[in-house]
């Protein structure tokens, strides 16, 4: 007999991820084509119960790895959601959790497996039950984060162009940016080295490629800057 | 048969509340002595369990009322803390909320009922569970949403002094500020009202109230600013 609870109640606990990645022009979400009922066929985020010995960093993570075959990806607990009737079967609480992967990292094999496809934020369908609603608190989140912490960087290659990265915030933040005023704000961050190597893809000239300064960037993590674009 | 779910699982669901006060000189936080075992006698954040037809918000609010007997208070969702070992009676997820309340509203009466009391933050005793993890992230966020939206106004009554503004965030942000700095960046964001009306109590010449615009407070809000300190 545990005080206060009523052993009439049975709420099931679920975890469900919202995996971010970027193409080096869209900020995209991967997507699972649902294959039982109810909702056979609509798209949905990847999903799974809390197991008994785990704790939802663990199941998070878990549920990452069956998806993209993953480890060590940043991941940040989003949200429980727990509305009474978001899952027509049974009463269940999701806690959300939102990943930002390299998308050229991921396991191809296991994503075809689970009819898996990214999807650009622009053209995610309706999804099952309550995870649009998921997916835009997360894209809050991650927009939030951005211009708190410099986290946006672990969707670049290692090595990326102004460009890239200016394409990679103009992606999260869905405006565009000014390129000297961005420019300018990225390099008073002060968390770049500048490489001698060149892309010489985009012009003939060539552009500089940067890497990020993980000891600066991990000092700035904890010491939250605000960065205003 | 749930698609996933071993039914052999049981995990218990419970909401814990961090209940912030201001007295006009510190940040408080309200504590219940709990008066079962394990742990009977130690200090220990306001929760319980929830409820088949309630969701978390509803949980945390009937915990919050039950305790304060105030109703329409700033609350947040703040974590799911779950770790395996946590509650050493059963496996249980705590959703953690925190709350926001002026300190001279709540319901004397009700809090003594339950044995509780208000602590400074520099004063919090070892809580019971990862209580003092709870409070401590809460802490955190309340920092961090200070600075970005005026939340903290919710602390202060009505019609207040700069004085009592400076001493508010100089609690929540536990640093001192510049006087004269501090005023420019309130003022900055232009949400005060200024009143013809004086506090007397502190000088002979008395310090001007303000009030705040209830309006404009809630368009920054919406659109977060930040506010550097």
């Amino acid at each position: 007999m545990i005080k206060g609870y009523n052993p009439e109640d049975k709420i099931f606990l679920a975890v469900d991820c919202i995996i971010f990645g970027f193409d080096d022009e869209d900020l995209k979400v991967l997507l699972i084509q649902r294959d039982f009922e109810p909702e056979k066929g609509n798209w949905s985020l990847m999903g799974g119960f809390l197991k008994q010995e785990e704790n939802l960093d663990d199941a998070a993570t878990r549920i990452l790895y069956r998806l993209t075959g993953m480890h060590d990806i940043y991941m940040e607990q989003l949200y429980a959601f727990s509305e009474v009737d978001r899952d027509p079967v049974a009463r269940t609480i999701s806690t959300a959790y939102y990943a930002i992967i390299n998308i050229e990292k991921h396991n191809e094999e296991l994503i075809e497996n689970y009819n898996a496809k990214w999807f650009s934020l622009k053209e995610v369908p309706d999804l099952i039950f309550d995870h649009n609603a998921m997916l835009d608190k997360a894209i809050r989140r991650l927009r939030r984060r951005t211009s708190i912490n410099p986290i946006g960087f672990e969707l670049l290659p290692e090595k990326f162009t102004m460009r890239q990265l200016q394409k990679l915030y103009e992606a999260i933040l869905d405006k565009k940016l000014d390129k000297r005023n961005f420019i300018n704000k990225i390099n008073s961050m002060d968390i770049l080295i500048k490489l001698e190597e060149k892309d010489m893809s985009s012009s003939t000239k060539g552009s500089f490629l940067h890497t990020f300064d993980q000891e600066k960037y991990d000092n700035k993590k904890t010491n939250n800057f605000y960065l205003k674009l």
